[in-house]
């Protein structure tokens, strides 16, 4: 007996549900968990299906699948291997750190191949943790020759998500084709309030009374893409920028793990520019 | 097209959600939202079926749910009728008030049929928004006195659900009987915390910095049936008990209410002593 | 022995505290509760004391700490006679019942005198709960006519405050001039974000997995005033536009009366376009 | 120019601020934030200042400031040199790694001297953040023995505080006095809940609705010590004791950085069985 999650999605139609567990009890699987959601707006239908069985011919069950379904149906066939990620990093430490502690300790849900910044600074510190760090200066080089050398490095790997755990530079719209729905950022700011640079001085000049982080997949639209998580915490007057930026940090890393968790755990899909989270 | 939502619990077995929506395919009925739960410890299965669909003979589909079905199995078919409730009151007006008013603006997903209070305090402020006030004092009579009026009142009403807006008697095990899983009770704390009277002295006395509030249904042990939902909120030193009562109000309104929401959209499960709530 | 609450504002300079307790003592004053805080940026400093004794001639207490401060100093002497208020609705009921209900039963701190609608919807329930009601429409009349309206009815009255309790007009600078400092709004965005109409619809839009609500003061610039208070709640892809504004409300009306709480218990100082909360 | 916090606790009389203030006037500091606290139960003063100044002769401060106060007055002036800590841990890395990682980057407010656990798996991990390990078993000796051994080890160093991160030995009331006041605990539930072993189990058995952790001091009983810091989170039917657990680490590491930072920004009185924080 063994565990495999099956993520469908396609338009949607009347009996997509039936349809999908006769085929999952033809091949004698039991449905341990399901859950599903109709997106009225776009017609579309999502479903996240846990079971348990003995299964021979996974590709024949993908195919029995894909029949029962509307063309356009995309069937994700998941068994309990874990996630490989490369995380990219410059200055911070807080996110990485969360990161390669719950790493070595087995408890993240993928495991850390490499590390890449394009600073030195956190290089001493996540190598004693027994993970590589490239380091790889954007300085006196063009965008497209930084972002050859840090692809260079991850395609060492067969790495499943690139982890922006603060890292500062925006990517080009031809590095985020490449990993297309792989690339998940930390973003320093509830979105969309204060998008863009400095997020904790735009904060402090407003006066507002909530901070917050968001985690997102990237897109070629900076700081757009769809959201995974988010929360916020109050603040004070009492709080300076270096203040809100230390609360901010607690948040950050707090709303990246959890989104990290959700999607190790193939809780996540993108619908457009939103996604569909199953707690 | 009308709507239904379908409430199954019974033991678990392979090929139940198979069995169930090959059942609503062949009623033409289709599934919009379904949530399912197997209680692995209790081996029971739980599942919240909410579809759309002309379904022109209820007890048909009952029937034919049933012989899919375990023995055991519980089937119940709801249709967007609103519930009917009764609201049992001692002097506190906030959870009251917060119900009446909801009731006013038609949001609150049921229709309060009356009021049974054993003061006279919140007659005029139920009356004048429209609901009928029973004052029924418990003085000098015996508890069972007591109860054989409130109940006389209750009965002349066909209520699906009693609410325990601050009603601070405790009910005999008869009466909680003869309205079996239909009674609803705030606690002012955050149980198991603070059982009994006084608990904001209590977590006064602890220096706690959190209070909370906890919705259950009511069984025979005072404050130990199934939870229904709890929240909690911050307290610092400044908080003397008349504060931690005030901050305690607001959370008790909170909590007793969003019970009353999950209830009302059929949401919430008994299983044993604990509640399954498909948010 | 009665109750006083102190409220000081003025430039910061070196021995302020000692110069303003040198003062209550000789008045035979005593202490209960002090708080300050000093604006690095701004060098403001601003002090709420609260303190007890057998105070005969509040103008020489005034005259003295007006003395012994820099001279654009302001001194606020407020006893615990209760704020009167104005509320402006629309069409929502929610901020206005939770008002109403907590004037009917003393607990909000502030008397309402009035409520002005410019519909006629809110009229019954207000009435019902004690209230007068005056209906004044914005339709077949300018601005300033309809402001001049609603300013002959709040004129009747002397107010401390106009709460804006889902009011959905714009008040024009001249009208916020003449109440300066006097409005409170509840804006339905965790501002900055989605600022402006439908806010829910645009975050449906965008995807959050937050919404939010923010109590400010009504300035020249809309949505733009100091910012009291503000909440956020967790939302996620089931939640469509109807039920983002369901949610919404909720929030809006713990904000809105957490931030009249405050208000009312002279917790509040304005400076520049922040707020300074003594919780 | 320096920055000195001053600590004041003393029994409650008229013109406590005004006697303090002329005293800090008189040494030319200026007083940059304040906050008093009256405990009206037990007649209790608490002040902490923050000034700034040229202190030539701290004592001298010391003694004119204790002739001002009554005479069971506790004067405590800190400059702002970093608090030394020992950290206790069994097998759980979660709050371990947490204080590690912010001593690694100097964010802590504190310096670790050293890791005492009475087990080896935390060593590796320990060490090779550059902090010493030092494992004493408590197996196969008796209480006085392990504690002993324990307490050489505290004693090579002049630690402020001991943290237990997670160490599941309870110590005896001997070790407990030896360290008055300097220890402090994370339990793994929102007391007074769940008192005792196995707290998520309890929790998982009652089916509630939210979880949580609490940071105190240790006192002679056992989970009866002042209360510093408390944090809930929300669980559902989903959780198993094992997912409890996963969210209750969340939890406590959250809740113990928060008590240690209070305590290490000197914002933490205890008075009696209660904290006095000055947030």
């Amino acid at each position: 007996m063994s565990e495999l999650t099956i993520l469908i999605s396609c338009p949607d139609k009347v009996g997509l549900v039936t349809n999908i567990t006769r085929v999952l009890a033809a091949h004698q699987l039991n449905i341990v968990a399901m859950r599903e959601f109709v997106d009225e707006e776009k017609k579309g239908f999502f479903t996240r299906i846990a079971c348990t069985g003995d299964l021979e011919a996974p590709h024949k069950l993908k195919e029995k699948l894909l029949e029962s379904l509307p063309n356009s149906a995309e069937v994700n066939l998941i068994n309990h291997s874990e996630k490989q990620i490369a995380v990219l990093v410059t200055k911070e430490y807080h996110c990485l750190a969360e990161i390669l502690v719950k790493n070595q300790f087995k408890t993240l849900g993928a495991n850390v191949k490499c590390v890449i910044g394009n600073y030195e600074g956190l290089k001493d510190f996540t190598e004693s943790l027994g993970i590589p760090y490239h380091y790889i200066s954007h300085e006196n080089k063009d965008k497209a020759t930084f972002e050859a050398e840090v692809k260079e490095v991850i395609n060492q790997f067969e790495v499943d998500y690139i982890v922006l755990a603060k890292f500062m530079r925006i990517l080009s719209p031809d590095f985020v084709k490449d990993f297309a729905g792989k690339i998940i950022n930390i973003h320093h700011s509830f979105l969309p309030a204060f998008i863009g640079a400095n997020p904790y001085k735009q904060a402090f000049e407003r006066g507002v009374k909530i901070i917050g982080a968001t985690a997102h997949f990237v897109t070629d639209n900076l700081d757009e893409g769809p959201i995974i998580t988010q929360h916020t915490t109050h603040i004070d007057h009492n709080f300076g920028v270096k203040e809100m930026v230390r609360a901010g940090k607690e948040i950050e890393k707090k709303v990246l793990l959890e989104a990290l968790e959700l999607i190790f755990e193939n809780r996540v899909f993108v619908s457009g520019n939103k996604t569909i989270v199953f707690k």
